[in-house]
């Protein structure tokens, strides 16, 4: 495709900051966004990234000095500095915005009140901020944000495939076919969020299908499962172009805890009964779909692309006994903190970007093992009292 | 019923005031909480409220010299003070909470980029505020939000009726009954916001739906339709204790507009065609559509109430040739603002507050007269220049 100035809101953190590299490495013009925030939620929490993550000014330098691409860097805080935001966005007049600038941890959103409420305030501003410019300015630009699978709830019990953010329904009186009483209408797939800041997503999804409709803004919202793994290839290419790595309680997800706790002999813990089924995809595969939603935009008009951004999904006990199996740790079975379903099926349709040419990156030993040399090379720097998640979904 | 603490959030406001006065004459204890922030938007817009309000102040005293009640005025912004919310909430335990503290305007909400960010900022913090502060203090006190029936959209072209907020669906791939792949299950009904303004009042659900759900809160949705009127009983006692009525392009409503417009022979203003049809209620039945609510909240855990709070519906072309014919004035057709279908059905299930005893105050010329001899007694303050809607859906 060609080549295209892109910014990357949010561009310092785990998924952003991938991003950042892969789509410069295609040769787009790369302009990052952030207000560091996510380095400082961290450093409230007393913990940091497993890997000795650069800061952003290194980070460029040193993409510049191996690739001779220059990633612009700009501070705004994307939920508050609007005039700074307007005027980087009229200036620069990007053909894409990725749009990672939210808080993303589930459990941080449920900590406390005061957590609740900075999740929403600034989830929320920063996607409607961004939206309101873009409608400013009449712009053409292709928002791309990342949400999550999260959106739709676990609640799957009865086999029915989750689709790509709409479902064709007819409204009924009862069970029988003959109390249908009005046309079959597309709605978005209804919302069921597990925490706050799963429902931030759901709260997104209002505002893009408004601004869509009424100003024809061009917008893919990218439903994504977990994210696993570290490394993406630019990464190798030298050791301050490492990507963060979070294993606390808070912001490390599923699977890639387990790695961490098998590598150190920490017992893996498995929330409530493991029956949890969760939709999962690479770090690798998570850039290349941004890649693929950015060469398919829709058009000025056309409704929200919504697409389901995850290549598999296992139940969580089995991921944990797999990862136990490996390394040889102990599986402790804790009080789910969340409030759920104590199991669930989950079948997601993900076919929008198999029919792209995505070519998933299944769950493997090799892969698991690499994720583990990462661990093991830097597992000096785990502060285990951090692995706990002590955040509480009902107090 | 039982008298309570009842705190009114936006008190001081048009809906809010009247609730106020209404619920104290009940036998209630009220405290209003308002930041005024409504009187601040008059005085940026440049315009005032037809008749000529007292400040809070001077109001609940007055009202104390007239009943003997004692209102109680905490000057806070619910969306911002968030120390201050908490501890008054939490100190005085109220038994409801009635949430009028938001950018009620479609058209305000529209105006510019800013008024935009500022009416969802506003908006979503304040909702979000109150109920973190419940959830955080496992709160049983009842939240009743003013919302409104444009959550829905106004598209309804096929007789259709717009349910109490839920609809039963099934699932399906085509309009063949046999086409149906899944069990019905009842969802929210479709939003189709038609301004951020209205948008707003669809983020609110969601977090009402989540909230209810984890938390277990005790929450009911009024879908109000456009109110008319501006006296209730209990103004009638003094001057100081009128209503605010607002005429103006950004808060003035369609009905009490045109009232306006022909008590001073200025031509009434009908919006595109005239052909859209909407829901309207009286000032004096929302007031009892909350007292209603309020002697009738859900259980901690049963999903979020929603009733639909209006009386009868009229086409906007209609209203106009009706006040045109009892005043003499003349109509004149200006190009629609607004975003939306030139006409439009609607057809509305209110049954839930007919069920528990509304007795409907339907459009008459005595109380359009009424409302006429108000702006009669008033009319030397109108700027006619702050007639017309100068905001635009689509620039």
């Amino acid at each position: 495709m060609n080549t295209m100035r892109i910014m990357i809101l949010g561009g310092d953190g785990f998924c952003g900051w991938a991003t950042a590299l892969h789509l410069s490495s295609l040769g787009h013009e790369i302009t990052i966004v952030d207000n560091l925030s996510r380095r400082r939620i961290d450093h409230d929490l007393g913990v940091e990234s497993l890997t000795p993550i650069a800061s952003l000014e290194q980070r460029v330098e040193r993409w510049y000095m191996e690739m001779g691409e220059r990633i612009e860097i700009v501070t705004i805080n994307v939920a508050r500095d609007i005039k700074a935001l307007h005027q980087l966005i009229s200036h620069t007049n990007p053909g894409a915005i990725i749009h990672f600038a939210q808080q993303r941890a589930a459990p941080f959103s449920m900590k406390t009140m005061r957590h609740k409420m900075y999740t929403i305030d600034n989830n929320v501003n920063a996607t409607h901020n961004v939206l309101a410019i873009l409608a400013d300015l009449k712009s053409d630009t292709h928002l791309i944000h990342l949400g999550t699978m999260g959106v739709y709830g676990y609640g799957s019990t009865d086999g029915e495939i989750l689709p790509e953010g709409y479902l064709q329904v007819v409204p009924t009186r009862g069970p029988r076919s003959d109390d249908i009483f009005g046309p079959p209408r597309e709605i978005r797939y209804p919302t069921n969020p597990g925490s706050v800041y799963h429902m931030t997503k759901c709260l997104d999804a209002e505002m893009f299908a408004y601004y869509a409709k009424n100003d024809h803004l061009r917008i893919t919202d990218l439903h994504q499962g977990i994210v696993w793994g570290t490394m993406t290839d630019p990464m190798l290419m030298h050791e301050e172009l490492i990507n963060r790595f979070d294993y606390d309680g808070d912001y490390g997800t599923v699977l890639n805890r387990f790695i961490v706790q098998g590598a150190i002999g920490y017992p893996l813990t498995v929330h409530g009964t493991g029956g949890q089924t969760r939709a999962f995809i690479h770090i690798r595969d998570s850039v290349r779909c941004i890649e693929l939603a950015l060469e398919n935009p829709p058009q000025r008009g056309e409704r929200v692309k919504i697409f389901n951004q995850m290549t598999e999904t296992h139940r969580v006990y089995d991921l944990a006994r797999h990862c136990a199996d490996l390394t040889g740790a102990d599986m402790q079975m804790v009080d789910n903190p969340r409030n759920e379903a104590a199991a669930n099926t989950l079948n997601v349709d993900n076919h929008s970007f198999i029919d792209l040419g995505l070519k998933p990156t299944l769950l493997n030993d090799a892969l698991i093992n690499e994720v583990h040399d990462i661990v093991d090379r830097f597992k000096s720097r785990i502060d285990t009292t951090k692995i706990p998640c002590t955040s509480r979904w009902v107090k």
